[in-house]
């Protein structure tokens, strides 16, 4: 439950004035200019008070600063937002958001500094109210955890409530989604879901929704135009394209990874270019190919996960004996990340022949990311294919075992799973991969 | 051993000029054009003619495009090159060659289409004499293996060798070396060799030297020119800069990775631009904060390393198992790859707790490469620094890797192995990303 964390300084001022956390106030500076907020509950401080801006963001200005604060009136604490009473309009495309947690629902514990999951989707509809006026949006919250703790069975329900929301009739279907695993979670709803009937957007923030410079509100609303706008039924990340505010990109849930650990424009198309970009002047799709929306009642869910699948990331040095443990625990399926051209330790092909003997898919990908596995090439690799080592092509290693899991979930024999896993089933693989695509 | 390969059309073409493999020629193409040029032994073939430029390069021309062939002369086939007497020159820095393997030295063994390790240093020094226009080259033939064969041990064994070459006056010491792991060796030889007295460069090639299109001989000549000119003094990798052929980039040992698997700008620098570029117009240093070289008898050399040490990724699904095994193994260091800002799946924490009491120092690197751990923000990442998760800044996972195992494998108390671990010993931590560099 937030409280008052104001103090000294800060405290004064406030008291000043006659205003309190969130009071809706205009606030003037030394500068003249005056801005219009709601006065945040801010880190236990006396140096500075925190303000929720029109636009949904959050900035903080120093007590010196700060000349004067007028209440214009007060929104109830956050932790009692009444429900949003929001008329559904005619003319306004069905938005289905289902809510998994992550940063863009999350605020600062401010006892500690850290960020905690928290924010309700009710909250997060209050920051960013425009978003009811392009899409008729009904909130599913669904669980709220860091994307760090997801788990195969959480994709399943995710997949599952997806399907259900399409069935609904939602034109399309927004997931916020913390932005750890995301394109775990973007690729493993593409096997899930097949012919969907409108586009599933993953997206989330980099910055928490609390924080000045969070970008989860500008994120949603990218997301939701997108959504109803494109032809496309794929399961996709929505991000920030660039450190800026003005364009998003689209990335094929299959064909992209988060590549910094901090900045808004995180994520990135690997081996292709983004699928569709938003900016300004709208939403254009930039892919040649790519799965267009089909009829409702096309769609097929296939909610399936062998959690006995693992990912293996080479390097020199790596004891073979990490391969016999998972034989030895049963794993069926193990997707290796290899060095180049898709290679392995020759000291460990023992141990990976031994797999592949009792039955273990053992599947190659390459941890350089760009350019896919290609095994003909060197000794090396023509040894690994020999042993039963199936080529990934150009699939990303996480993808490849996402793919992996899921076929081996299914209860089909091994040779089906082989055969199915090096079908290009929803694009995951890149036929020529553009120059500039690296 | 080589033999002549050509048959039906590119035989007949071949007799009908009184040519064959190894003589030096001028071909007439069907434009007019000239090519000097030695006549390679091709794969088995009766439609093309393989061809060595002046230039280093292979190229192959369909027999229908050849109208003559005039012989010039002939070399001695490759497998019986005589000994090059090189005249070492008074004005020419003293480069030492050390050769490790890779496609550099590798040549397509024709009975299957594949490459395999072969060429000589003594071979590659024929197809590129210019090198001996611009420094006094002395070979070193190390080993001969692919770069996902090496080893920790390898490493050392190049990091003494290395040295050795420094103490008999080397200006520059040049690795040929495969490329599926030169980044892990680039990395291993910064930590072993303190105070270097010059560049150690670590090249190789995308495309082995008897291919068309090779940039085997691009990428030694350029290696060359940077280790005499520059008054760096660090591990670095020398590879193309861009597809082209006009630009190299000389990447931070510590701070590179492979990131395509079959372009010839695979290597990209991570988190900071290029330490230098070469192009035609020289060699121009571009970060303004590198190790200068030392003199000579500063040189200290560091060659251990404590093969008990594991780098993990993480992923949703991860077995917490996978720890507990290593620790049952006696491991004394585990590198996670974790996500984000360097956070692990909470159902695993109980075994990197149990990791931790139990003596094995675990640090933690994010899988995005790009921006570095900050543990502090979220809650998951505060938890996992109470347990006493080493957080290693902006440190790549692979450099992680190799510099916890170097720390290890030298006799220090674990405390003093901590602290090392988190000091900037070789500029591989980042201290601020420019914009610009992901």
């Amino acid at each position: 439950m937030m409280k008052m964390t104001y103090k000294g300084l800060a405290k004064k001022l406030l008291e000043k004035f006659k205003v309190g956390i969130w009071d809706d106030v205009q606030v003037c500076l030394d500068d003249g200019s005056i801005i219009s907020a709601i006065i945040l509950p801010g880190p236990e401080t006396d140096r500075y008070i925190y303000l929720k801006l029109r636009n949904g963001y959050n900035v903080a200005y120093a007590v010196t600063r700060i000349k004067s604060i007028k209440k214009l009136g007060s929104i109830s604490p956050k932790y009692t937002l009444p429900k949003m009473k929001v008329e559904k309009k005619k003319n306004l495309p069905p938005i289905a958001l289902i809510h998994c947690g992550g940063t863009i629902a999350s605020r600062v514990e401010y006892a500690t500094g850290a960020v905690a999951p928290a924010f309700s989707p009710e909250e997060l509809s209050h920051a960013i109210p425009e978003i009811f006026e392009i899409a008729n949006i009904s909130f599913v919250e669904l669980f709220n955890i860091f994307s760090e703790n997801m788990r195969p069975h959480h994709w399943i329900e995710i997949a599952k409530r997806t399907a259900r929301e399409f069935e609904n009739g939602a034109k399309g279907v927004i997931i916020t989604h913390g932005t750890d695993t995301m394109h775990f979670t973007s690729a493993a709803l593409a096997f899930m879901l097949e012919n969907l009937p409108g586009s599933v957007v993953l997206t989330g923030a980099m910055r928490s929704s609390d924080r000045p410079a969070s970008d989860a509100a500008t994120n949603i609303i990218a997301s939701i135009r997108f959504a109803f706008s494109a032809d496309i039924g794929e399961s996709v990340i929505v991000m920030h394209g660039t450190p800026s505010d003005t364009l998003f990109y689209v990335h094929r849930g299959v064909r992209c990874i988060k590549l910094h650990s901090s900045r808004r424009d995180a994520f990135k198309s690997i081996g292709i270019g983004p699928l569709a970009v938003i900016d300004e002047g709208g939403c254009r799709v930039l892919a040649e190919r790519y799965l267009k929306r089909r009829a409702q009642n096309e769609l097929r869910v296939h909610p399936f996960f062998e959690e006995k699948t693992a990912l293996l990331f080479l390097y020199p040095g790596i004891q073979p004996e990490t391969i016999d443990f998972l034989v030895d625990r049963g794993f069926r399926g193990i997707v290796l990340a290899g060095t180049g051209l898709g290679h392995a330790p020759e000291y460990i092909m023992g141990s990976i022949e031994r797999a592949i003997d009792e039955g273990v898919i053992v599947v190659m990908t390459t941890q350089c990311l760009w350019g896919g596995v290609f095994m003909n090439v060197y000794e090396n690799g023509r040894k690994l294919l020999k042993l039963g080592v199936i080529p990934a092509h150009t699939m990303l290693p996480h993808v490849a075992y996402v793919k992996l899991g899921w076929l081996l979930g299914q209860d089909i024999p091994n040779n089906e799973v082989r055969r199915l896993f090096m079908e290009n089933l929803r694009l995951e693989f890149v036929e020529k991969e553009p120059i500039s695509a690296f």
